[in-house]
């Protein structure tokens, strides 16, 4: 196990958490965060954590459970906040459109169906009634008395803010901290207030203007791939950062083969952010899909309906290895990715964080 | 004078450009850096630079000559690199509306005139004959003899790229050193490749990724307002960074008080990308000029059309001291703004990028 001291500024922080080292490794919805990654990481003194957005209570359960048949360190479980807003369907272009692609996929014809998002209250049960250490979550705030009796379980509870209003509403909420989501970050923009005018604020202005304007933790996030990511949030104030694309291309990552090459092949400028897969803005590699479908993007279904509606479409270019059809999320320091397993880019990173900050620090 | 030492990693580019500090104020074109903002950036350490894109050659020559009475320090001169793109008129519709707008404000009627971009050779003469120490320039990449005439008159030239495959042209057509111009940037957009898809990447992502490929001092900016963000981006492998925003509020900035007072009650989701004002993309303060374009944005005319089309109504809000219709160019760190001078703002950074990099360094 490693013996490398953080800083101060963040000891508080792994004290907290019971964790060796300041690094989240980010909850990937759908499938990139199988157990195996989560407890590599937990393992190896990072956080790991299960991106368990779409999981049914079942499998969010055995997930859990093998979770921790691997690890005995602390986890992470993050969830999606239901949507508050009114439920919008698709235009006939893009379900003729989305049709199109069946087709050509040979995969099922997307159908219109009431996909209400119930499955948040029984999610949260699962994680309660196993003690899961850390809680964090996304697309908005739970409810006050979700808040309490997470609070009352003692687990700790982190936030996702996108911009200075969300995360001083999710300090007010309860939170014990919040990941400062730049828009640098791969996956779904966590925004839950500004309506239409989704903050894109970079990590480098977004994460200081937190750290200024709350008095709980600040997790810097978003573009973070190597140790100078991580010394450079840390410098602007961050008591840890959250890393997803760098861990996409470890081993133990739930991803497609086809994946891993479009983040292996990809350059700085191939990430764009589109609401056509799941009627919610994320970013990732741009490919056929989101190319066609970006004259429809403000005809799409709203989240989560959009997502319903795009399923069976991801599945089969999962299937079929097609990786123009898949939601390639990725976020824009991909270019930097680098394979190998958990443990490696964890003691990577940690390695590189020191160099980069003795690289600054040597005149002092 | 400050004694303050920097690290190895920027001492090299502090000795190439004869400066004492790795600070240069970002040449802000319009106004903002008149000679006295950019001698007192200068006789303070760092580099002043005199934003001179819409200066005639004669300004420019005066401008310089009152720089040189100020400071025997060296200082750089920022140009427009003319459009190799097809000037594009505006629709009848955006005419119609600037027209409206110009009765509002009593300002002239805007007229559709050849504003072709002649000026660029005259203007690169006064800079060539006045012997200026640094050249920078953004928009492109000026033609091969022109850069050649520039290295034999041993002028040090720092070009801006949004994007890698932007930061390897430059560094192919003999720049001395690189902007990598992050998205969280106020102002125009240096981009130049990539047409349509215009890159817009935080510079946490985009100043790792341009060190990785190409051989040359990368200068970061974007965002960066205190001594962490210099931390952050010398961390990130930045020689230097190029700070604009925060010099708006100083007392030597050419900024009309309404200017200064948006810029004073901003929040970190203030600013928003728009091509209103001069048909190319730039970041400033959201006001009504910008909403009320908002649906006309794709038939504005290109630039530098589109500028000129709106300068009545942007002289006229100056002068009846309206922020509704200025361009309130800033980044997206404009909250972290201070009031105070340059030499204190600049002394005020030096110390915080100190006080960041021992807070993340104690360890060692």
């Amino acid at each position: 196990m490693s013996q490398y001291i953080w800083p101060d500024s963040v000891n508080q922080f792994l004290h907290k958490l019971e964790i060796e080292h300041p690094i989240i490794q980010a909850p990937m919805a759908g499938g990139p965060t199988p157990p195996e990654l989560v407890a590599a990481v937990s393992n190896t003194g990072g956080l790991g954590s299960l991106g368990a957005g779409y999981l049914t209570p079942e499998k969010l359960d055995s997930e859990i459970q093998k979770i921790k048949q691997i690890t005995d360190k602390p986890f992470n479980v993050n969830l999606f906040v239901p949507e508050s807003v009114e439920p919008r369907n698709p235009s006939k272009n893009v379900m003729n459109k989305l049709e199109e692609f069946s087709k050509e996929l040979d995969s099922e014809i997307p159908e219109l169906v009431d996909s209400s998002q119930s499955g948040f209250d029984d999610q949260l049960s699962v994680i309660v009634d196993n003690k899961v250490p850390v809680f964090s979550f996304t697309f908005g705030i739970p409810e006050e008395k979700v808040m309490k009796k997470l609070r009352e379980e003692g687990i700790f509870i982190i936030g996702t803010a996108t911009c200075v209003e969300e995360g001083i509403l999710l300090e007010q909420s309860g939170c014990d901290a919040i990941v400062a989501q730049g828009s640098e970050a791969g996956g779904h923009r966590g925004s839950f207030v500004n309506g239409d005018n989704m903050p894109l604020i970079g990590a480098l202005a977004l994460i200081p203007q937190l750290v200024d304007n709350v008095n709980i933790p600040v997790i810097g996030s978003g573009g973070i791939m190597d140790g100078r990511g991580i010394a450079a949030a840390l410098a602007l104030g961050a008591s840890a950062v959250q890393i997803g694309t760098a861990f996409l291309c470890t081993e133990e990552a739930g991803v497609p083969i086809p994946y891993k090459d479009s983040i292996v092949s990809s350059k700085d400028t191939s990430t764009v952010l589109t609401k056509s897969f799941s009627g919610k803005y994320a970013r990732g590699i741009r490919n056929r899909f989101i190319n066609e479908m970006s004259d429809l993007e403000n005809e799409v279904a709203s989240y989560p309906i959009q997502n319903s509606l795009t399923r069976s479409i991801r599945n089969a270019a999962k299937e079929k290895g097609d990786p123009e059809f898949m939601s390639l999320w990725a976020g824009q320091g991909v270019s930097m990715s680098r394979e190998c397993t958990a443990e490696e880019l964890l003691n990577m990173l940690i390695q590189e964080t020191n160099e980069a900050i003795k690289r600054i620090s040597n005149h002092l």
